[in-house]
């Protein structure tokens, strides 16, 4: 699985209001937002299959991080 | 809000498992991605505020993200 840079994460956190973020809490996130992609992937795989087509498209990831 | 590149938005769906993936797709899942970032943040500063301390913590980010 691909890393997100440190940077991207703490640019992030405080973009979305955080003053102060340790380095373990980027590590984390990271982790967090990982999991959460491999989540909506498979469920968006699913629903791709379910429409009969092999290609992912914005309908699928919108009804799987719904 | 730091937008993530399409490129790590692909490789990401690839990683978890996805064989095709639309332009629209990988917007999809970057606008998904920022919105759970929200998420996570906005519960995590309440339990880092909680917890007496005005650095986010991994304990933080562990318990929002869960």
């Amino acid at each position: 699985m691909a890393k997100l840079p440190a940077t991207v994460m703490e640019a992030l956190l405080k973009k979305a209001g955080a003053k102060r973020v340790s380095e373990s809490a980027k590590d984390e996130l990271n982790n967090a937002l990982k999991k959460k992609v491999e989540t909506i992937t498979q469920k968006a795989m699913t629903f791709s299959k379910h429409a009969g087509r092999k290609t992912l498209k914005k309908e699928d990831i919108d009804l799987a991080s719904g």
